[in-house]
């Protein structure tokens, strides 16, 4: 499990989200509360949206506390649309090509969460992403497969619908060859505009998902980053935001038979 | 492009290989001289067999030059069968899982050269490699396809001919789809015993390969370690050696018609 | 604060006290018991002593569980004598030459604790060292100040006198220049025959030091390894341990007037 | 010896010095011309001057083709003023605090070049700088302590007269207890608006210094980045630039009788 935060809005300097909050990205690479693992020092990501239509990506294996280079640049790069992300491997290996977010064209990929049974079912993942895309596989981990997927399946035209599809394809593939709990899905994504996020499991336990207005723009995050009461707006299970022009609006990720068929679970 | 060496004979200090010599593995990676690229500095590793069964690897991105643990290592361990590498990368990202040599149970393998238009068919060549040993790949290159795929051929029972047959279709799969020159391969593989080693190319430039008899074993390498003459015997293109308790057996890598076929090319 | 784990006796894999027990010290790294900072992650060292006059040094600024360079060397690695170490800095740098142990021809040396007001005394603390050893200056952390001071006193000859000097000039230092508190002090030193190690500090929250006799040798620690009832024997404050042979000798580490005074605090 | 270049003009992404001139400083790490070594891949930095008063720093200990980080950040960041700077260790470790360039407050500099016999007169020169400064000493190389004592001579008040003077007492320094070539030094400083550099050495073999004039600012290098003819200039030995608003100023960096005094070695 990992955890992560997004920002879209006026433009902020990075360690307004990564560093400054009581319950900071980096705070949560130690102390994460709402998270199977407290430590998230896997490695950590950031990309920003700035003056090219590409975001710019920074990673590293290091944990995000102990990097004087992530405190550096996030001291002094402002966006308007940036994710962040910190992590606790699941299984593969801590180098940079397995640290979120991905990135693709203009798009942009983290997640929280696993695919169940991933050592059994990675090669049927990774099967369903078409060659074209497969050159870009740079490393090991199932979340970059249902990035690569979801690209396969149209995220640029149908951010929702493709996502959708790819999670629950990789479920069914996890509930024929993987293991319980076949799919936790908490992640963000964005072209740069319009950011979304989506929560989702297999089971009854989705990691959590929150976002908050300010009045210059809107936080996604995997946990709350202050104690701010009634501030922060939990997203239900099976549900996914957009956020776009400080407008968020709530929809459900999977349709309701899909959603149906999971609470039947 | 990379530059290698090993040693299989009585125990030595892996600096003997690694740094002593005047045109050590170290100097290679500034200076590599019968080589495409005379910088090999993108990561290193060395596998070397001690107590275990299995190898004992070393592998990390820097240039082997700066890395003080190298040195300490290669100081103080010493071993009687040990494969090191210096990278040049031919494409894919500088990270601990591409850098060779790879292992898997007691078997070790490296690799200089590359599999043409891999960008293209890196998919072929995974879809070789059976689930059992998909979940080994940790990494993205055509080495360590390579190596899986040879796995998957029985290398442990026929270690020549399951490394041919490889080679041969991973070629021919290039061919196909990829580009010239389609195969370059200098390799060594090892399962702690017996040390192999094949040179062959789809064109007439596979990389260089040679070996030396000392007196208490047999190093075998990319280009010689210095300029003492007439003490490094050049392996022929096509051609492979098996080494074991001091003795070199050359052999043809590829069967002749095989050859006389490549010779056709 | 850090924690470490020290061995002196018959060969044992490096793993045997980095990776299995229990309460391993890569499990240090993640959740220390009795320690400040539950999370110990800021790089680790071990150094081992095997053939050479000279011990082994491996380091890296990783946390130990994320490095698999670590978990290779320790699961090969057999030594007699070695000192494992992993780092929660307090204050300077995540860089290799600022993790422990530090080293210097045959000695070795490792520390939890600090001097108080580290960056105010820093310079007196180097001005002690003199310019033979001054070269060897690598990193920037109080620990290495206090191994060259205590070379410099005679270490090699008293190796409790001069590391007694050393802590207690350190603490005059502080006292004149730094803050409280002055000296915290729970570290292991060695020539890879003895090894010795000491609790000491200005107040009387000394870092906690425990050593466990087995029947093939001695493991002196910062906390016990596991919940073996009766089997940790807790070193005292203001004492120290000398391991040889399988034989532990306590003694006080200051004299017992020094002691008198520290009571009276 | 190192390289290193650096802009003052109208804002430039970073890539148009780092990775896009035909021999770009990315080039430079692998193939400098002008310099004892062609590789350059000890490490690389960059600062660069944004929004706020100070500037960004990005360091890190891999040769700077290696990192992708380097690449994305070069292609996304765009600044008006910025030095960055390539490696090639004179003997201090490959970490990050020995990579240029230094900054302090608003302040930055970076180095080519070498106090003779550095390893004998380290000491000297680390106390020549105060204690308020000496706290902000992180890594162990000449280039870093002659900054500090520069910054303790006046540097933001008086900047060619404080690194002159800190030149020149290194260079004593090192005529009384080290080797010779006593001062070797191309070096750039900056304070976000006035770019400064100067070629000086104890003998006749000053690093070559050149900037060129564009038509929206000034680029100061160790070696032209292009072959464009009749573009670059040549800064004389024992001189100095001030790059201001587009205008370049050359004048001596040591008074001429101590320029006399050199001539005459």
């Amino acid at each position: 499990m990992c955890r992560w935060a997004a920002w879209s809005g006026a433009p902020k300097y990075l360690e307004e989200v990564i560093c400054d909050p009581q319950h900071s990205l980096i705070d949560q690479s130690r102390n994460a509360l709402s998270c199977k693992t407290a430590v998230n020092a896997d490695g950590f990501g950031v990309a920003w949206y700035g003056d090219r239509e590409t975001p710019c990506l920074y990673k590293d294996v290091r944990p995000a506390w102990s990097d004087p280079n992530l405190l550096q640049i996030a001291r002094h790069v402002r966006s308007g649309h940036f994710l962040a992300h910190v992590r606790a491997s699941t299984g593969t290996a801590t180098t940079r090509d397995n640290c979120h977010p991905y990135t693709f064209e203009h798009w942009t990929f983290m997640h929280n969460g696993q695919v169940g049974g991933y050592d059994t079912v990675r090669r049927r993942l990774d099967n369903m992403i078409p060659d074209d895309l497969y050159r870009h596989r740079a490393g090991g981990t199932d979340s970059e497969s249902l990035f690569l997927i979801a690209l396969a399946y149209g995220l640029k035209l149908h951010p929702r619908a493709a996502m959708a599809r790819t999670v629950s394809e990789a479920e069914a593939v996890s509930k024929y060859a993987g293991t319980a709990p076949h799919m936790r899905f908490a992640s963000a994504w964005s072209n740069g505009e319009t950011l979304y996020a989506a929560r989702y499991a297999s089971d009854r336990f989705a990691p959590t998902l929150y976002y908050r207005k300010f009045s210059d723009g809107v936080m996604v995050v995997s946990e709350p980053l202050d104690e701010a009461p009634n501030c922060w707006v939990e997203v239900q299970q099976g549900h996914m935001i957009e956020v776009k022009n400080g407008t968020v609006t709530e929809m459900a990720f999977v349709s309701d038979e899909e959603l149906a068929e999971v609470a039947a679970v």
